[in-house]
């Protein structure tokens, strides 16, 4: 098979590299376009948008056979929503749908059906957990799944690379004109960030929600202007798998210790001063470095300017205690951070495009000072991969990752040197969604790596008496304690296109053998 | 001249028929369109869009001869931002620009001089004021101003009927990405409903303030996202000008006595319910209205839905008072109201599509119970004019007159008998805003007519023991008190094109013989 080499060595099969273009800087495209738009027919007064019924709305929004529909993934693994509009939808017998979710979660296994069935012939997404990601992996679709951050989703809608002709959103409360958020009602997820872009841009939007209130319903995070039907069902979601309780804080040794090596690289950094601005995720080693974080801002009196990202309670809690000013939330994360999102002014509620497109005016990330990222495995150039497992199976998401890293002035990788037995840090990572040239340092147990490119970290790091080691060193520790990884035996058929959040490839994810 | 009669009777020259059709009725044109988009420049990570100066900022948004620039008309006769950057654009030798303000000021009377040089060669605004207007109905122009109403306007960006290439807003706060509210800073004007328009689908933005501050400021009015650059300057607007303290109650016996019987055909309507929806304007007769509608609102155990349009202080005591659940504003009046919109999460900021855009998925207008609107004239089909005076001069302004009359399903009209000794309600207005088929009822100091059309409110009316007349009965009592007034002489000449919101011709204004 003929391939083209991008600028991290992989090597993209031509046919997709003709298509998509490759991977050549994180910085290396900026063109100029005409935003996408989508299709309207006004609403006259005295018209409805209230239908009885989801078969009702989906007759009336015009779908077709070879059609693209859009699904929103805040209501992650307590979503009703897609697999009840798929059910509907395959019932009515419409095929070879392409499914634009901002993500796929594993209670999605339905999809498996639907694929087989031909109902859905193409997926694009941010992810794909557990049994789907794994029959893709091995081959379930014709078309090789195409991978976005979500930042490049927001891209590629907007400039029209996915054109969405209906959006199916839930919304844990709407009006009957559509007006509808996340944050009142049963069902609440906080930000409705990944929504607000498919709203902007379909042409057909349906508001599925079980909480209708009277007009107008706000906050505002999908407009009446944008939406064409409204569908009360009795329950979009389970409350339970939508938002969790605050995670408790790690007593696992190993994060700790790695939590407190990327508190020294971000204090002994140049951005640790006043205004600073962090994204932390939800995993135990970021939550304790968040930790860690506010005791020294309270020692030196540093107040952060804002918090940005997936949002957590213990960022909720930094806003409250006056250690941040504000937030800004394309996600929230668990059932404080969604109680906040309606509660606190300062907690704002920005889409995915604001968050993280690299196409718009202008994104959150570009503003970043910190980003403490996770990584499957971090190799020896910083690439990155977040998607496959050892076993070459997807299971990840590409989420933010690419965008933050690219975004922040400071981009940190948090990981154990392994897991279990398996090299977390290695010669080669097995799929790269951030490129080596977007993280500048990774944070382990057993030390600290600075990327070459970042001279000045190297410095200020050395000069607040932290131990430097190389990338290689890492990861010849890991190799000495588990052993040479084996390659991972791939076959030829491309199941997933890797895009980098500008649109082009940087990698392909192959069918794994039996 | 060759001329096609509109559904009101107008004749419209044929060259302008054929451009843009001739109104057929208030909701003749339903539409399918495609939105709209603007151009995007990426902002990449490490790019500013801070520039030195008004003069860095025309010249790095690339305008040139021939271009469409905007701006909002939310600092009223206090703009500073319109004259500054007019003036710099005549500097800069840069001629025939299209002038696509939402509305047009006495404050901008130095446009008659950038339009007798060739700097400005066409307009589109809902109003022209004093000696603009004048100077335009006298001839000033060769081609005629297009005037259009707050959801016309609103509709005509978004179909792309307007292409604004350059839009130039003044907020009152902004940070150096671009986010940017009118609720914060010295001169603060409440909503940024026009402008959220114009920044939305211009192909570029410039954001110009008095009071920058840190990033991200919030709330967010104007997104980053849209944004591509901004300028500092010493003052935007003289707050006096911006915003005056609230209108002090009315103590005019006619303006009571219209509002007394204003109150009682809504008391007498079946809208007069829980969940009551009502826009009120700024005038005398109307806030005397809303006053005295909040008693009987006390006495009922009525609470409002929500308030709409432009906002005034006394709407937003009825807001605190608890007598109306929500605002929803598109232009903050005065100084009290502007403050309400930053403390309020009640009192939410909308845009003048959401508020009133005919062609888009659904305008809050369409959910309104009830408008009060004023009129320069009203004739005995229910015809309205608000935009020429007695001596056929441009004086006023479309607005929302239009909008909220179709959109409402009560909409009043309140205007004394006679002005001095000119009649208010004649045989046939000089000029139509609002076609009579969407006025349901008139309201005087002497009497009330309610449109044949709603025998339903005619029948609820009598039997709260109104007295009705017919328009004809007020006109004859009208003319019987200050004479049949004498015809305007006008000349061929066409100054301005009245558009009905939904893009068709209502009418035309000619030139006035000095």
């Amino acid at each position: 098979m003929e391939t083209v080499k991008n600028a991290v060595g992989r090597e993209i099969p031509k046919e997709y590299a003709d298509q998509y273009g490759v991977f050549e800087g994180q910085y290396a495209r900026k063109n100029e376009y005409r935003r996408a738009a989508g299709k309207v027919v006004p609403t006259l007064p005295g018209e409805t948008k209230l239908v009885s019924s989801l078969r009702e709305a989906i007759e009336k929004s015009g779908l077709k056979d070879g059609m693209t529909i859009s699904f929103h993934h805040h209501f992650r693994e307590g979503d009703y929503v897609l697999n009840m509009v798929m059910e509907e939808i395959a019932k009515m017998g419409i095929k070879n749908l392409k499914l634009a979710a901002s993500s796929i979660a594993n209670v999605h296994e339905p999809l498996i059906e639907h694929i087989k069935n031909g109902v859905i012939t193409e997926i694009t997404s941010s992810g794909l957990r557990d049994k789907v990601g794994s029959a893709i992996s091995h081959g379930l679709m014709e078309k090789p799944v195409v991978i976005r951050s979500h930042g490049g989703r927001a891209r590629a809608i907007e400039s029209g690379e996915i054109h969405i002709d209906v959006a199916f959103l839930g919304a844990s409360s709407a009006d009957p004109y559509g007006n509808a958020n996340g944050s009142q009602g049963n069902a609440t997820c906080g930000s409705l960030g990944y929504a607000k872009v498919d709203a902007e841009y379909a042409d057909k939007v349906v508001i599925i929600t079980d909480h209708l209130v009277d007009y107008p319903n706000t906050p505002i995070s999908i407009s009446q202007t944008l939406v064409d039907y409204v569908v009360v069902v009795d329950a979009i979601g389970n409350p339970d798998g939508i938002a969790k309780g605050a995670t408790r804080f790690t007593s696992d040794p190993k994060e700790l210790l790695i939590a407190e090596n990327a508190c020294k690289v971000i204090t002994a950094s140049p951005y640790f001063k006043d205004g600073i601005s962090f994204q932390s995720g939800s995993g135990g080693s970021t939550l304790a470095v968040t930790r860690f974080l506010a005791e020294k801002m309270r020692e030196s009196g540093i107040t952060a300017g804002y918090l940005l990202g997936g949002i957590t309670s213990n960022m909720v809690e930094l806003l409250e205690e006056g250690l941040a000013k504000k937030i800004l939330d394309t996600q929230t994360f668990d059932r404080g951070a969604a109680a906040s999102i309606a509660r606190n002014e300062n907690h704002y509620e920005i889409s995915a495009s604001f968050y993280a497109n690299p196409g718009n005016k202008g994104a959150a990330v570009n503003q970043l000072d910190v980003v403490m990222l996770s990584a499957l495995e971090v190799d020896t150039d910083f690439n990155v991969n977040v998607m496959t497992g050892s076993d070459g199976v997807i299971r990840g998401a590409s989420g933010g990752h690419s965008d933050t890293a690219a975004g922040a002035k400071l981009s940190l990788i948090l990981c154990p040197l392994l897991r279990g037995r398996i090299p977390t840090i290695v010669e080669q990572v097995n799929t790269v969604i951030t490129p080596g040239e977007g993280i500048d340092v990774v944070v382990t147990e057993v030390g600290i790596a600075v990327n070459p490119r970042r001279k000045d970290l190297q410095e200020a790091l050395k000069n607040a008496g932290v131990n430097l080691f190389t990338m290689e060193e890492l990861k010849n520790k890991a190799y000495a304690l588990a052993g040479t990884p084996d390659p991972i035996e791939y076959g030829d058929k491309v199941v997933a296109l890797i895009e980098y959040r500008d649109g082009s490839l940087i990698d392909v994810v192959r069918q794994v053998k039996r």
